[in-house]
C-alpha cells in the first residue's frame, strides 16, 4: 500500500474567461471545482490506476468538507486530520493565451493538531511499503516536519519519497529520505547551484546526496530526468513530445515512481515507469489523472543510461 | 419592514496580491470572504443602521450554506428559499493598482425552486412596506422574474425598488415598478439612448417611465442624481467627493432610498438621503457597510433643484 501525504491540500477551482484583463470585471465562462493539492494528485493517479492507496493530510472548514466529500465521489481512501483552520482553494483563471494562478496561504496547524496528525500518519504508515510526500508546509509545523515523517516512515521500514523544494527540503534531508524527486530549478534554487547542464545537474544531486537523501531524482522537463541512486548514476530521455497540460505532471511522476518501488522493480525501470507516467499526465486536461495509453507507449519506449 | 431581494447572492472572496501578472503564478497574501450580491448588500447597509430588514433570496450547496452562516453571524434576518444547484462565488483580485473580478454565472432554479420562492417572498412581503430588487438574474428563472415579484409585491400594496439592468429590467417594466434605481450607463444601454446631458438622462428616464415604470431614478457618479418622479422632475449634487471604493455605493443608494420611503420622506429628501449613503458606502474599505459621519454630513448638504 502506498500513502500520500498532502500537508496543505487545496480546492482547485478552475474559471474559463474569454480574455483575462487587470482591471476588468469577468464574466467566468465555466467552473470546475476538484480536490487537489500535490499529494492528492498523487492519490488520484494511484487510485486511477488500481494501485492500493490512501492519502493524509489535515482538513477543516467548509471547503476541507467538500475536498472530502469529493474524494470519497471518487473513490479514493484517505485519512484526513480533522483542524480548526478552514482548508484553502486555489483558482486558476484560463483563456485563450495563459493560465494565472491563485494560489491561498492555507491554514495554520495547532501544535496539538500537528501531533494528532502525525499519529494518524503512523497508524496508517505501519500498512504501508512506500510513502510519498508533496507540496508545501502549511503555517504552524515546525520547519523540519517532513524531516519528522521520514523517521517516523522509517520506525516501521516504509520507504519515502519526498518531493518539496525549498527551507521544508533542506531540512528534512538530515532525516535521509530514500528518494528525492525535485526539478531542475527548484534543485537550483535548494542547493545555489547550477543546473544547465547533465554535469551541472548530478553536482547538484550529489550535494543534495551529501545533505541525507538516499537517492536524488532530478526533473528536466523535456530534457529528461537524472538520478543519483545509492550507488548508481542514470539518464532518461522522454519518448516524445507530448501536447496538452503540464499541471500534475510532477505529481503523476511521484506516483509512478512510488508503485515502481513497491514492485521492487530496479532503477532504470523506475525512471521508465514515472516519465511514462509524467507523458500521460500531460497528455490529458485534468491533474491527477493519465492517459493509458500514452503511459503505456512511454513506458516501454523511454531511453535510461548509466552514466 | 423592508424586504431586500437578492436572487442571485454569491460569497465574495477578495484576494491580495503584490501584482496580478496574467500568465503567472501568485501567492495570495491575503483572504477575505463575505456574503455578498447586491441584495444581500442593500440588507447588510440596512442592518447596520437598524432598520428592520429581510434578505431573500435562493441558496444551495457548501457556498450557499457559508453564505448563510455569515447573514446569521452578522445578525442579518433572511428568508432563504433551499435550492439544488449551488450558490455562486466570486473572487476579485486587488493589488496596488488595480482590481480584477471574477463572477460565476450562478446556479439554474427549477421551475418549482422559482414557484417556491415565489411563495417565500409573497410570505414576508405581506408585512413589508417596501420592497428592493437588485442584480442580476440567476439561470433557470422566467425573463420576466422581477415583473412577477413586482405584482406580487403591489398585491400586499408593497412599494418596490428595482436595481438592475437590461432585459430583466424592460421585461420587468410592464409590471409597473414603483422606482426604477439605474445608472447612467446602464439606462444608456437598455434604452438605446444618449446620457451625456442632464436633458439626455431626462430623456432616457421618460423613456423607461413610458414603457411602466412610476418613478425613475438615474445615478450618474460625481455628476449626481437625476429623477423623474411620478409628476416632477429633480436632479441632486453630491456633497463633496469621497475618496474610497465605490463597491457597492449603488447598492447603499438603494438602502437610503428604501428607508426614505419606508419614512414618507418627500423626494427631495429621499434623494438626499440616498445620495448620502451612497458616499458613506465610498469611504468605507467593504461594501455593505457605511461610515455614520459621512452619511449624515452629506445627507445635510446634498443638493436637490426642481427641473
Amino acid at each position: 500500500m502506498i500513502v500520500s501525504v498532502c500537508l496543505n491540500p487545496a480546492l482547485d477551482i478552475t474559471y474559463t474567461v474569454t480574455a483575462l484583463r487587470p482591471g476588468a470585471s469577468h464574466r467566468v465562462r465555466s467552473v470546475q471545482r476538484r480536490a487537489g493539492g500535490k499529494g492528492v494528485n498523487v492519490a488520484s493517479v494511484l487510485h486511477q490506476q488500481g494501485v492500493d492507496s490512501l492519502v493524509a493530510g489535515p482538513v477543516g472548514g467548509t471547503i476541507g468538507a467538500e475536498l472530502t466529500a469529493g474524494l470519497d465521489r471518487a473513490g479514493i481512501a484517505h485519512r484526513l486530520t480533522p483542524i480548526v483552520g478552514a482548508t484553502r482553494q486555489t483558482v486558476t483563471v484560463v483563456d485563450d493565451d495563459t493560465a494565472t494562478v491563485l494560489n491561498e496561504p492555507g491554514p495554520c496547524l495547532t501544535s496539538n493538531e500537528w501531533s494528532t496528525f502525525r499519529g494518524d500518519f503512523a497508524a496508517v504508515t505501519r500498512d504501508a511499503t512506500v510513502v510519498t510526500i508533496s507540496g508545501s508546509l502549511p503555517g504552524g509545523v515546525p520547519g523540519d516536519a517532513y524531516g519528522q515523517l521520514v523517521s517516523i516512515a522509517h520506525g516501521t521500514g516504509t520507504t519515502v519519497v519526498l518531493d518539496c523544494d525549498g527551507e521544508a527540503l533542506i531540512a528534512a534531508l538530515h532525516a535521509g529520505p530514500d528518494v528525492v524527486k525535485i526539478n531542475d530549478t527548484e534543485a537550483g534554487t535548494a542547493t545555489g547551484l547550477e543546473t544547465d547542464s547533465d554535469d551541472d545537474v548530478f553536482a547538484t544531486a550529489e550535494e543534495l546526496h551529501a545533505l541525507g537523501a538516499a537517492a536524488v531524482v532530478i526533473t528536466r522537463g523535456s530534457a529528461g530526468v537524472a538520478a543519483r541512486t545509492p550507488s548508481r548514476r542514470f539518464t532518461s530521455r522522454p519518448a516524445g513530445h507530448v501536447d496538452g497540460n503540464p499541471t500534475g505532471a510532477g505529481d503523476a511522476f511521484t506516483a509512478g515512481l512510488a508503485t515502481a518501488i513497491e514492485a521492487g522493480l530496479d532503477w532504470p525501470s523506475r525512471l521508465r515507469r514515472a516519465s511514462a507516467w509524467a507523458a500521460a499526465a500531460v497528455a490529458m486536461p485534468t491533474a491527477g489523472v493519465l492517459d493509458p495509453t500514452v503511459a503505456a507507449d512511454h513506458e516501454s519506449r523511454t531511453t535510461v543510461q548509466e552514466h
